[in-house]
């Protein structure tokens, strides 16, 4: 089959084994897939993974692995993508995100969805349903991220937010937060990053003109230093910023702003595959005008290049 | 008078004039005072103050600028450093050391008291009980900042706790938050370096020796950008990171892990001296086995070398 396959460098192979389905696995046949910050930064070395990359998709279930999984077969689906061991205490109390050791769909252990077959557990598994298109499921898991932003802000008393960062990742997690009821501002650097969040109906403004100290509130998703220096500058003494993207800083970061200010900062990662389905169903995030491309698996080396350009949002492989 | 004045480099003279009592301020004649690593930072460039710097005192009044304070000549004291506006929205809700404007005795826009004489509004002032010696009473701003860990741990259901760094800081922190009821375990690169949180009756472990994941709070005291990496090491997945000590990093910082383990950062600053004050009438913290030192003004270059090298725990300078 064919796939994207990384190993001291990204290529693409057509002479790649099709994987089988293991026990209580399902075998996925792959329609469309996500191109994500992760993917870029795996290719750069980052945890430093070998295999096939990609974990945000929805697909076909090809084949299952035992009988009582056959209710699976030909379900159009999207699936989570941390796989814990079921059985340590973070299994059991924090998820399988935070499994010691766990393995990660494309990332960490297990080959990933940029490929025409895939597996996954079964119990991993969503059923798309019919009103979802699959331009929008693709979206589940990073839209499933930006709610997990608004569970985290839901215990404090926080009523205006800024988003710093306009990619495919702020944009869900504003749009998120306003339909949720906060007042929400997405920040950005340029105009042209501003255009789709006005589109979006939501409150925009460049960065630079924010005033110190505005925001008691801020989410950074902006993926970079300087977004994240930026951030700290526009909280409030005693704010809350919520730290959703990951950066490999090769600058020294401040973080005596941290303590002068009192500033909490909150991580926040994978959140719930089943509430960000219920939301697409709902067809209140326009999730499909993210998208600025659309390539074949045997263009993905293409693909990934146009996925880094500056401003591009969502790029997606077609299975 | 004397005092040790920093102006491109500090210096210690004799001929400073004696300082006047402002509006609603007090004269207060230095007994003794801490040096603190606040001060071994401003004396490197740290937040580009210039004047006589010290902010860890215990004083007799002097003189008053207004008769209706004149029940404060005479009584020894301890004083809060953070002078606020009094107006704006960060002094009405957040407190003085959140003000925008404020002046810090000894840090910002006033002078401290590394000298014979310096002032402070008398509503910063609190008289020390007669049971506190000028020794224990000159730790009541670091004990203070301690303190504010413990109200800032209140609200989590947090039971265990790493200190790491075994410092004047962190053995205040982690014996505050022994007497409330935590189970702490102080964490060192030395074991000479815990030979003092043993002798207080706390917990000691080698930082090194700790595995990975163990703790769900840990409070940073290191002063270093080694010791926050150690602390993000041994937090478990979801865990709470008290950042109490100011650090300033000439090398990259990795923060990615405050999002993969979706770990919660609370900065921590000043506390209250009132409840500072009444637990050293307790007597339960012994504050003087931290002195390292005694040097009068006159020896204060001397003192603030001796303070500057690893291990020593609190130098104070004699009035």
């Amino acid at each position: 089959m064919q796939a994207l396959v990384l190993n001291n460098g990204l290529s693409y192979r057509q002479d790649v084994p099709k994987p089988v389905a293991g026990v209580n696995e399902a075998l996925i046949s792959l329609k469309l897939a996500g191109i994500c910050a992760t993917d870029l930064e795996l290719v750069k070395g980052y945890a430093g993974f070998s295999g096939i990359i990609g974990h945000e998709f929805v697909g076909v279930v090809d084949a299952v692995n035992h009988p009582e999984h056959r209710h699976w077969l030909n379900r159009r689906v999207v699936g989570s993508i941390n796989i814990g061991c079921q059985h340590c205490y973070n299994c059991l109390h924090e998820g399988p995100e935070h499994c010691q050791r766990r393995t990660v769909l494309g990332i960490r252990g297990k080959d990933g969805v940029f490929a025409d077959y895939f597996t996954l557990p079964v119990s991993q598994l969503y059923i798309v349903p019919d009103e979802v298109s699959d331009q929008a499921a693709v979206f589940t898991e990073p839209l499933a991220a930006a709610l997990r932003v608004v569970k985290q802000l839901e215990p404090l008393t926080v009523t205006t937010v800024a988003v710093v960062g306009p990619g495919r990742l702020g944009l869900l997690i504003a749009k998120v937060l306003a339909l949720a009821g906060y007042d929400i501002e997405v920040l950005g650097r340029s105009e042209a990053s501003l255009a789709l969040p006005r589109q979006w109906q939501l409150k925009t403004a460049l960065i630079e003109e924010v005033a110190d100290h505005q925001f008691a509130c801020v989410i950074d998703a902006s993926g970079q230093a300087s977004g994240f220096r930026q951030s700290l500058r526009i909280l409030k003494p005693r704010g809350t910023l919520v730290l959703k993207s990951t950066f490999s800083s090769t600058e020294p970061l401040d973080l005596s702003k941290i303590v002068i200010y009192e500033l909490t900062v909150l991580g926040s990662r994978c959140g719930p595959f089943a509430d960000a389905l219920a939301l697409l169903q709902q067809q209140t995030v326009p999730v499909e005008t993210l998208i600025d491309g659309y390539y074949h698996l045997n263009e993905g080396l293409t693909a990934l290049t146009h996925a880094a350009q500056a401003g591009v949002r969502k790029i997606l492989l077609q299975g």
